[in-house]
């Protein structure tokens, strides 16, 4: 049986399209010693590895082709040459787009296996702890204060908000349908959500925040964050998290026109935060999150699709807003 | 003898000009119970204040016409109807383009009379104290860190440049013309100065500061700051303090286009700040700050206009980049 592989083919020049990847197979890796061999179950699909493609400087580094595409994963050893890993432990890794890597033990991190293990790529995982640190780091938010997020329905956001929700401030979404802002208040308890499509977006987020803004959390940039901006209070945070509006564009926008204007005018904090920063308390935070998972009072919306072969179809789709909490593709049981 | 005011007699449209203002003469005067009458020796003229006459939202308020141009001034009582207050006694007070005002006791702060008065304008007054908390507390500059400040040569950036060098950073200045860059450095003991003028700024301004950007101190906002973010270091911090650059227009450039985008990537923190949000520790500052002064360490560039007349061209000049250090007007002896 051959390794799937799926590889970035060419850089795109505007937006991505499933035609920038293509399959290969390879065959199956075998461990060296002190390697494990890793059988990929379920990939994290998201907006930041856009980000990698772009020809400007970008935390992921300069974009390669030819290469198998980037992406965490959830995987079960298959074989081991570490002292440390059996065939059959639950790893977190990252193997990218391919059913089979070589890992050394020491880039694994091993997962409790009574949880569904596609869990660590959403709230156990990278998304849950960049809300919790982005929201409760940067963010900083005070009870009562009202919480804004952008790309509100996505990994990150839907997790934002209720995180928000349980510190006891007010939560108001910002997605791009009125049936993701449905789902957002019905189902998870924000208090408001508004439909950044829709033609009266700026009055409707005044309406949604008659207090203003303390403490914005923006996944998308753009006239999104522009819009934030004139509603922040005095002292406001704003965490900037990503920057999904500008990722699949060869074009991006300039900046939105409150900066920096507006930040003095309301003395405003802006500050930018990568989730790796934070990686010394990833352990506390899990505990956390996942005592909020079993109380109920978080609920991790996973977004699945089947499959190796669709990564790419998930990927467009998810930079065109079409997923509803953590992206995964299961690729095996 | 009359008491001549200036009134602000219409709202620019374009650039402010001194068309936009007009003289008329008033009776000076009679103190109430509790009130002091100022005779106004020297005004500050402050960028910022254009702010005030811009239609959009600024710290300043909604513009107005007919009324006295605001700004801050140092005065000797004339007439005192307060317990506190002594005919002869120096104040700082905020009685705009006017020879006379009335203040009410309260609302007056005590100047030590050894000192050149115009110095509570500049140095000691609200510039030194916008240069010291913007610098220390929003910027935080540790010793050896590359410290960049824009409208180097204005107001608070000469003294923000020489504050960071006593706290051992590396210095870097950035202003408006050659001659200027040569004084930074020939008189203040800036590191290096660039002028934003040249056409290969972007790349003297790299070169300028090999090591990347650890503090930058943001007067002007506008494409220098767009190209300041490129140069900032991981973790950097930006103190928003004033958009110079875009007062003086009805039609202000979009913000940078590095917002959010490099914020994300480089984890920067920018941050907007008033002076008055650090009023509790002013007396400290001016403390500290009279001390630098006294031995020689902190030099303040004074530049003077002469009679009330000449405050509306001191403003329109200040704002085509025309001063050195604080600009005043001296208004009587």
């Amino acid at each position: 049986m051959p390794n799937r592989q799926i590889l970035i083919d060419s850089l795109p020049t505007g937006t991505l399209t499933v035609d920038n990847y293509r399959m290969q197979e390879s065959p199956i890796p075998e461990p060296g010693e002190g390697e494990v061999l890793c059988r990929t179950l379920a990939i994290s699909i998201d907006a930041g590895s856009r980000a990698g493609l772009q020809g400007s400087a970008s935390y992921a580094g300069a974009p390669k082709t030819g290469i198998v595409m980037n992406g965490n994963t959830v995987a079960r050893v298959e074989q081991s040459r570490a002292d440390d890993y059996q065939v059959g432990d639950l790893v977190s890794c990252g193997s990218g787009w391919q059913d089979y890597a070589l890992h050394s033990a020491r880039s694994l991190t091993k997962l409790d296996t009574a949880d569904d293990p596609a869990l660590y790529l959403g709230a156990l995982g990278g998304t849950g702890l960049t809300a919790y640190f982005g929201l409760l780091k940067v963010g900083q938010p005070q009870p009562n204060e009202t919480v804004v997020v952008s790309a509100a329905a996505g990994a990150v956001g839907h997790l934002v908000g209720q995180m928000a929700r349980i510190h006891g401030c007010r939560t108001v979404g910002i997605a791009g349908s009125d049936a993701k802002c449905a789902r957002l208040i019905d189902e998870l308890g924000f208090d408001a959500a508004v439909n950044y499509k829709e033609d009266n977006f700026r009055q409707t987020l005044k309406e949604c925040t008659p207090d203003g803004i303390d403490v914005y959390f923006d996944n998308t940039g753009g006239t999104i964050l522009g819009n934030a901006l004139f509603r922040m209070n005095l002292n406001g945070r704003i965490a900037c998290c990503g920057v999904v509006s500008q990722y699949d564009t060869s074009n991006p926008e300039p900046g939105p026109r409150g900066v920096p204007g507006l930040l003095v005018n309301k003395r405003l904090r802006m500050q930018g935060f990568l989730v790796f920063d934070y990686v010394a308390e990833y352990a506390a935070a899990r505990t956390t999150i996942g005592k909020w998972l079993a109380d109920g009072e978080l609920i991790a919306w996973q977004d699945e699709f089947h499959d190796l072969e669709s990564a790419p179809r998930a990927l467009v789709d998810l930079l065109a807003g079409g997923n509803v909490g953590k992206r995964i593709v299961r690729v095996a049981e």
